[in-house]
């Protein structure tokens, strides 16, 4: 997280933050509901355990997840979009919403549950 | 590009294309008006030219992006974005406004010339 900016550009900085292959697909598993490590692991995509540790080590030094303890699975940890993370969600629509259009075959069936509406929250 | 697809998700569609830190850095420049291939090396975050031909060779087998021979500059090829690739600048916009607002020090001196209203043409 700490690299050194390669310019002041937005576009730039927050690709430094999201610009892979996988962290959006982290932050789309938390919209859907998922909350457990090994629920990230069970999606289609097969994220490989060092990636999505590393990914969510970079989420929550971000500020853009938080880990806490799970009360329905004891000693457990759970993981959950902060409110800055959420504030990725226009993003992560518009990056749908362009798949969905010009990607043949792709399929809304893991589309956010929560409408464009909720995302500024 | 012909790598197979991890799911058919959108999300993980469109960022099996566009999800790395630098394809985006090359659409911008395209928005800003830039077309040479040493004008995108010439940018601040400086791409390493094996990347930017990769990238640039990705953007053109998508069909995102052409190119064609300049008429400034005798011999060389030029490059821009076709419609499809103008159909990105909303993931854009929602990434250089994600920036703008959330990482400190960011600024939009490098912002698209075109607006919000010509995002979708």
């Amino acid at each position: 997280m700490n690299q050194p900016r390669r310019s002041a550009c937005p576009v730039a900085c927050t690709l430094d933050l999201i610009g892979d292959k996988w962290t959006l697909l982290i932050v789309r598993d938390l919209v859907l509901g998922r909350q457990y490590f090994k629920d990230f692991l069970a999606s289609p995509e097969r994220i490989a355990t060092n990636v999505l540790t590393d990914r969510l080590t970079r989420l929550m030094d971000a500020g853009l997840v938080q880990a806490y303890p799970s009360e329905e699975r004891v000693g457990r940890n759970a993981y959950k979009l902060t409110p800055k993370g959420k504030s990725l969600l226009p993003i992560l629509k518009a990056v749908t919403d362009w798949g969905l259009q010009h990607i043949e075959g792709t399929s809304c069936g893991m589309r956010p549950k929560s409408g464009p509406e909720s995302a500024e929250t």
